[in-house]
Order: C-alpha cells, then sequence, then structure tokens
C-alpha cells in the first residue's frame, strides 16, 4: 500500500514555508503479528508545533528532518492483527502527517464516534477544547461575572475559550482580525468584539469594550495584544499563556512589553502553560464539555484543507489567520 | 514643640532630585484629649514609594502635595492623654518624614523594644522582612534543595531573601552591583555571587553559578536582569515581581524584556504582589523570624542617614544604589 507522508527538510526560523516540506511516497507494509494498519482520516495542525520546526528543544523535542513529522490524527483500522482493534475502529494518535502507518498499538486511543463527529477529537473535545477549559479554571481561575479578554478568538483555541467562558458566566471580550472573523466572534455570544486590524489603539479598544478593566486575559497573540492586556488588567488581574502566535516566526529578538512593570504595580498574575501537565483535570473536562455540547452553549468550528499535499499550507496558513476554528486537513 | 517634615513640592517622572523636596518646621501642639504626641526615632525610606510621586494611583494613592508624606516610621511616646499609651512606649505608624506628630491613636502599633532593637520594626521584622517571607513562601513556594537567584540582593529585601532562603535550604545565588555589596552577599551566606557591574552577559553569569538553571527568581531589578531570569528558568519556573527598581524612574516607556515568550515556552508563572495582600501570613512569619534569629541564621543589615533633613538624600540613594540592606534615616 502507497501512501504520502510530509517530512521536514531542514530547521528554520522566520516565516514557514513550502520549501522547507517534502511530500514523500513510501510503502507501507502489511501488519506483522500485533500490529495494525491504520488509515488517517483527520489530521491536526497546530501553532505549537512551529518550535519543533526551528530545531529548538523546548518542553517537547523538535522534530526529525528527514522522517514523517508528529501531530494528533485521527484514523481508520485498514487491517488489524492486534486483539485490541478491530477493522473500523476509529483511533487517535500522535502520527500525524502522514495518510497511514503501521502500530504495535502503543499511543492509539480508541474513539466513540456515535457520541462526536470523529474530527472533533482533534478540536474541540481533543487538545484544543481542553486547551482552553485549563487555562479558564486552573490557570485564570476564572469566575461568574468576570471580564475576560480573549485574543485570537476565531483560533481554535479561541472559539472554544469563548463558548465554555460565556457558559462559566463570564462577560467575554474577544478580538480578531478581519471583519468576517469578527462576525463569527458575535455569533460565539461575545459580549464585545475588537477587530484588532481595524484600530489604531488596542488599549483603547479594550477601554471601550471594558470600561472597567478586565480581570482576566487569554494569552494567544503577544506583542501589543500582552500590552493592551497589562494596561487593562485590574488590580489581582490574572493572564493564562497559552502561545503567543504573533512572536513564532521571529527571526531575531523582537522588544517585550515596555508596560510590564504593570506585573509588579497591580499584583498580575501571568502563568505559562501547556496541557499535558493538567491531564488530571481531564475527566472533569469531558464531563463539563459534554454538559455544555448537550444544552447546545458549544459547538464545533473549524476550518478544513483537503489532502495531505496541503498540509503544509494548512500549517502556514495559522500563521497568516486563514482559519476560524480549528484547522484540520481530511485526508 | 518645633518640628521639622518633609512636603512632596511636584509630582515629577525621571530621577528623584532634592528640588522636588521640601523641609518645612512647624509647630506641633501639645496633645487634646485622647490623643499622643510622638517624637518619631526612625524614618524608612523604600523604593514603593517612587510612583506615589508620581502622581499615579496604583495599588496606593500618590503623595499629597504640600503635605508631610507617609512612609514607616517607629516613634516614642513623648506626651499621651490616651489610655493606652503611656510616656516612653514606643510605636510603630505610617506617619514617617517628620520628627513628630500628634495623633488620636489610630494606626498606631506598639512595638516590644526587648525583643529587638527599634528600628528593626522598620526592617527585618517589618513589611521589608515580611516581603522577603511572602515572596520565598506564597508566591515562589520555595522548596529545600531548589536554586533561587534573588536579585538587589545587598537590598533591604534582598538581604532579607538571601537569609530566609538560605535557612529554608536552598541554594542562593544572588547579584548586586560592585564589588563592596558582593561581599556582603557572601557574608550573607550566598553559594554563588554575581557582580552584574562586571558582567557583560548577565544569562552567562547566571548559567555560571546555576549551570542547571534556576527554580525561582526574586525580582527587585526588571530590564535585563529580567531577561537573564527568563533565559535561566528551568521549565515550570517561578517569578516573584516583588519591584523593578531599574525601572522607577523612567520618564518614557522602556522595551519589555525581548524573550517573554519563555513564559510559554517553558511554563513560567511571573506574580507581582504587595504584602499588604498577604497579612494572614504575619503571624506564621513572626514565629519563622523569631526562630532564625534565635539560631543566629538571619541578621539585621541596614545603611543609616542621620537627620531629617537627610531624608530626601537617604530615597534618593535608593536609585543609586547607595546603601546595603535597609535604609533608614535617625531622626
Amino acid at each position: 500500500m502507497k501512501i504520502k507522508e510530509v517530512h521536514l527538510k531542514q530547521y528554520f526560523t522566520g516565516a514557514p514555508s513550502l520549501e522547507y516540506f517534502d511530500i514523500v511516497s513510501r510503502d507501507l507494509p502489511s501488519p506483522g503479528e500485533g500490529e495494525v494498519r491504520v488509515q488517517n482520516l483527520w489530521l491536526s495542525v497546530d501553532p505549537y508545533m512551529r518550535p519543533r520546526m526551528a530545531g529548538l528543544k523546548t518542553y517537547i523535542d523538535p522534530f526529525e528532518i528527514g522522517k514523517a513529522m508528529e501531530g494528533g490524527a485521527v484514523g481508520i483500522i485498514e487491517s488489524s492483527n492486534h486483539p485490541k482493534f478491530k477493522v473500523g475502529d476509529h483511533v487517535l494518535s500522535m502520527l500525524g502527517w502522514r495518510e497511514g502507518y503501521v502500530s504495535d498499538g502503543k499511543g492509539l486511543t480508541p474513539v466513540d464516534t456515535r457520541l462526536l463527529p470523529v474530527e472533533t477529537y482533534l478540536g474541540l473535545a481533543g487538545l484544543t477544547g481542553f486547551t482552553a477549559y485549563v487555562g479558564l479554571t486552573r490557570i485564570l481561575d476564572l469566575k461568574d461575572g468576570e471580564t475576560i479578554w480573549i485574543s485570537a478568538g476565531a483560533g481554535a483555541v479561541g472559539c472554544a475559550a469563548i463558548q465554555m467562558a460565556k457558559a462559566m458566566g463570564a462577560h467575554v471580550i474577544a478580538s480578531a482580525g478581519g471583519a468576517e472573523k469578527c462576525a463569527l466572534l458575535k455569533e460565539l455570544g461575545c459580549d464585545g468584539v475588537i477587530d484588532y486590524k481595524a484600530e489604531d489603539n488596542l488599549t483603547a479598544a479594550v477601554k471601550r469594550e471594558a470600561p472597567g478593566g478586565i480581570d482576566a486575559y487569554f494569552e494567544n497573540v503577544g506583542g501589543a495584544h500582552l500590552e493592551a492586556a497589562l494596561n487593562t488588567l485590574k488590580p489581582l488581574g490574572r493572564i493564562a499563556a497559552c502561545g503567543m502566535i504573533s512572536r513564532y516566526n521571529d527571526d531575531r529578538a523582537q522588544p517585550g512589553p515596555s508596560n510590564i512593570i504593570n506585573v509588579v504595580t497591580k499584583s498580575l498574575r501571568m502563568q505559562g502553560f501547556i496541557v499535558t501537565q493538567h491531564m488530571d483535570l481531564q475527566p472533569r473536562f469531558i464531563e463539563a464539555l459534554s454538559t455544555w455540547m448537550m444544552k447546545g452553549q458549544i459547538k464545533n468550528h473549524q476550518t478544513i484543507y483537503e489532502g495531505i499535499e496541503r498540509a503544509p499550507e494548512a500549517f502556514m496558513g495559522l500563521f497568516s489567520g486563514s482559519n476560524t476554528g480549528k484547522m484540520v486537513v481530511k485526508v
């Protein structure tokens, strides 16, 4: 069986470009004893993959050059010599960026497609939704009636966070770039919407939407967004630093927030987090998510690119803002 | 009775200078019914006073122009018509920057001079020592065996924090400017000492003293110090943002840390705090401090300026680094 994989050709700084990726065809053998062969149906591309392409060791190792990259994927068992998996079962894995694979079953998680569409496990019910949940609950300790600003609101984590924050009773301000995305934010139920591309002064825009200041800031962007948050947070305000997508492609150091001293003068707390450090919250997350989805308070939003060849393009789209909701590739 | 007071003449940005302060003489009346007259013995000057001189409302109101400023002070009751206070008692107040005052007793705290020298209540046993304690315990959650970097180590809070961190079993790196201060840091028991004025690259200096990285950073300085901390903190590291003295006199915004993204990539937590939000820890602090002082693990360090006229100069000295330990004025 012939499959295609996406390989990383070299580590790079600066903006991602097609030249750094190879589409490679190879033969996938039949599964051996105790193995399964899986055909991927959906692949996930996510901002956290960017540092792995720079050769930097952060909380996760860099990708290996000349091999299929890793990433979230859901697939279907196509052939099985493994007692735990049967043909037609759906499984979640970190073996994305490829049309299929042979596995001994380690790292494969069965998913129930009767409850949710299978691709949801890459988004709302997967690490994306869980990231939003951990950020709002454990990191921000968001309370009923508080005001939160969610940046990159039209992104995957943002869409999830907005709906969850509303369901938790918060007053939600969200920002995104462009009229189309801002229309989505309104649809999602935001109390205040900011098109940052149309604003000269982001601090003034946040003050306009939240005249009393904000209690919490869900940070996905960095740069001017972080500065505006530091300006508008109330004393004892909290920042959940989930990502800083505006900074991932910098090829040299950029000045940081010139008003970082607000952390001292307003006793702010700024905390970075990675969901894998908070897996103990997973059962509570699934329970909360099911309840919210059953009540219709939360819906899945995604942008779909079709074909494995378009996976690099989908990844690049994360940085040019071409997705609303979760960016996924349909294999 | 004639006394002298220090008044603020105008709000200012940039470096403090004598021209912004007035020394004013006035008559202090005899205490009325239910009042006491207090002669101040020691006054405290502290970095947190700087924003109050800029007319900025932060967690505390600006000073009033043309009035005696506020600040920690210990004095002796010189005349009393108040049942709770008798002549010769020592009291702690926020009525510093003046040689004496008349009070109805509100805001006056009796201090026991048999246990500790009276001026200690402005330093180690006062808000200075308590700041170090809150930062190390509640904010940094410092554990036995962890490595901590304490900036402005020769300052009032720094001296206290170094000794407490050592008493708590931590591996302590501290920094200060100049050979004399660094000699003090060694005397205080630091495991590693950095003279930041003698280093081209503060990140390299911290790595040299803590090759495995640091678990916690006690931030008193800001600027290049904060950048070096963000570079050298281990994943899940913590920053207690107690102050950023390098930034208080800026008259325009300065670029912030260019590596703030480390908060995301290393899941760091940075938290500003003000001790008055943590008064519930006071009893535990006094208990811990007594134990440490009895064992000889912690000593009081101070720099003394004599005469109320020199109070503005003492305050200015905080920013030029002319103090080791707590800066106090002997009235």
